[in-house]
């Protein structure tokens, strides 16, 4: 594709030599994330960050790897204090906003909500997350991690067996993953969950079609069996219609020290797109494991930061201008990484 | 008026001599607003963008006119956080408040206290909005919009017709409006509204004084005959007691293509000062004009980050200094505008 | 101590030497904070100001001292939106948000919350207050204004008499500023609260093991007598269960100019950390004091953005290096100050 004005909303619009290329920019950019050196190839430019559903993480860290890049940032946190409220369409406030910003971000709780956003933008937009539906610059800087982690030992993710874990149903975060993981070739998909928070089933189809194997199972530890990365989530509360609902299911799955060393891999990758819930029904994540070198979690959130300057970087074409304004950072930074 | 520190409280504070100044300086920031260039002309300087009412667009597009001066902005966006909850005066606030900032933008929902707090300040102060009362920026880029709108036309301010529609009782943009307009010569304004939504008498009467001619009605087709600007807007629900009672009035007044067609001028410049409500039940301006090349509410937005640039240089005096600094844009900004 | 790469978190972790290097370069900063220059001294440098409680005053100090070094902000205000409401561990969100930031500044309502938090932080964090326990900027910013206001009477720390007012019990600010004077010689502390609002008695007992003398009066007047600064507080309503517990206390001591005249000395100072409530049934200090040369609480504020710098400059270790970028301010200015 052709990365230049063009809005990022759904891992479906990549293909492989896509994926590579988000990488290969994502790559570029590990000193100025470091602090190594800092960049002035977006100062001037403006990111409108809309957030129009709670987040602290993922809002942060768009707004993060855009002041990275030089550039500055104007947000919204709540839909409550905003037109929309007012009856205002996403059409008009995607008119005006984009006559603010040079990229949007967009995080609305409705699916479909920032396509159709997008549709009326004068700029890019990122999907930050459109309800239970995609969530791309999160699958993406999941694969990078896979990709980064599995290469740490020499393996790569073709041919790689991943166990996904938890609420497989409601989590976006899985969804999108599932579909770009899609790309690559002879992935062995462990879905494991309860019945009722199965992976929708046309995903599962559309896995297969694409020559992967898929087992689902409510059999965590049999689930857990030579595979090379696990993957697990949180049950997606905000999706059920009651907490007593969600409750069902909370700390059904559990993985902790001694069940890793018992049924995974020595060097299986941990992974989660956090927040993990570290209460004590839920522990999905057990504590135990925060020393482990295999655990991946806050790798992951260091690459979001490569991952979205890269598509910062792609969408307003100064991937290769990147180190021309480049110089060292003058401040005290050891011990950071 | 000596713009150098000054407060921008109140469109009664300008005369003509004034209103042209800050558009001559608006149309020098065409370049900057578009991204074709950047500027360094407040590269450190602060603007305190105090938000004590709900707002998304006024906020941002204040917020995005400094940034595009090269300037920094802290912000709050939502009273209960604030110190005024804990029962802090205006003008402890505003001595605070201005150690902080080089400039403050301030929305507060009651009448009079942008000025109240404006007298405490050390540094300038722009209404952002009191309440029902004034919202000085908004009026001007309106004013600039009808400018530049009827000249592409080859017509003028002087001597027009314009019909302003909807609640002119509660809305301040009309208010302000209406006062800047009374600056020109010669108008014949058209004020269409319920009865009990009518434009406050002393407004009335101030334009009548000025020698304008002022026609109220609640006929909306009689009143778009023969107009060159029709200036629509929103029953301003969250001035009402109770939702029910803006019920009453939603939807009354509405401007659509068929009726456009019927009853206006080929080129009659449609206007919002928006978010229009385009819920069904109030559809005050129909999404079939939005192709329309007449429809200059997006213009108006965009217009919004020029008059505000505009007052930033003047209040601080770096009119005459933004182009020293300027260089080229170096991402991609095809199809902007 | 060795400032670099440190944590704020406590003003007991300062020995005298320490305050008085933050203090010296505060005093560098002066030029920055009034605007005579900028410096790009943290330019690329990314302040995570994470305030998971409602605060106006200390985030945009923070949030501006660390743009006028030249920095950029990232920020949150509002726990409800944050993971730590979906379950997240103090752990969790530290290891994420450290690796997006280069300096956190954390205000968190739950005592020791913040040094947990930077136990796990891979950066530099400062206690922007936890609850009740500690706010080591305000107790620094505090005692930096007393020495420079006692310092403009040809007096000095060691040896001065303090009147320190109000809900003794609650404010964090007192505890902290009670400690950070420890440090000094031979003070006077007068402690006037009511008995069920009176100062922890293990700080009471702090204060005189250093050697200092400390009364505890419910007489306000008595406790004015022959003394060199009055620090009143407001009563911590939002530390009661019911706002009609607070009501209680509300009003019981007031500072005026008639109150000030019969018991103070011509120069005492009068300081308050902020906001006052200046509601009718409180209004602890009264606004007949605003004019008086010996209010110090705007320049309380004013300094906090000083020491705030200077504790940005030691830990990211640019203390040195502010200079080396400044340039003249090239806005007007004039009248700040």
């Amino acid at each position: 594709m052709d990365f230049r004005g063009a809005h990022i909303l759904s891992v479906k619009q990549f293909e492989r030599s896509d994926v590579d290329r988000i990488f290969e920019v994502a790559d570029t950019m590990i000193p100025y994330a470091r602090r190594e050196k800092i960049t002035k190839a977006l100062q001037g430019a403006i990111l409108g960050n809309m957030f129009f559903e709670p987040s602290t993480r993922t809002r942060v860290s768009f707004g993060c790897s855009f002041n990275l890049m030089g550039g500055q940032v104007r947000e919204t946190t709540d839909v409550k204090t905003s037109s929309i409220s007012k009856g205002e369409s996403l059409y008009d406030t995607a008119r005006v906003i984009s006559g603010y910003s040079d990229v949007i971000v967009m995080r609305h709780p409705q699916v479909g909500s920032v396509s159709e956003f997008a549709k009326a933008s004068r700029v890019p937009v990122i999907n930050g997350g459109d309800g239970p539906n995609e969530h791309p610059s999160q699958a993406l800087l999941d694969l990078y991690t896979i990709k980064k982690e599995l290469l740490s030992n020499n393996r790569q993710i073709d041919g790689m067996h991943i166990a996904v874990i938890g609420d497989l149903k409601h989590g976006r975060t899985v969804h999108s993953l599932s579909q770009v993981l899609s790309l690559y070739d002879n992935i062995t998909f462990k879905l494991i969950s309860p019945a009722e928070l199965k992976m929708p089933a046309e995903i599962v189809s559309e896995l297969k079609d694409a020559g992967h194997k898929v087992i689902e199972t409510e059999d965590m530890e049999a689930g857990l069996n030579d595979i090379d990365t696990v993957y697990l989530t949180r049950i997606q509360e905000e999706r059920f219609t009651t907490k007593l609902e969600a409750d069902i299911y909370r700390g059904r799955f559990r993985l902790n020290q001694s069940i890793y060393t018992r049924y995974c891999q020595p060097n299986t990758v941990i992974m989660h797109p956090l927040p993990r819930d570290s209460r004590e029904e839920a522990n999905e994540l057990d504590n135990d494991l925060n020393q482990h070198p295999s655990l991946a979690i806050f790798r992951q959130t260091d690459n979001g930061v490569l991952v979205r300057m890269a598509l910062f970087a792609l969408v307003l074409d100064v991937a290769e201008k990147v180190d021309d304004t480049a110089r060292d950072v003058g401040w005290y930074t050891q011990g950071r990484f």
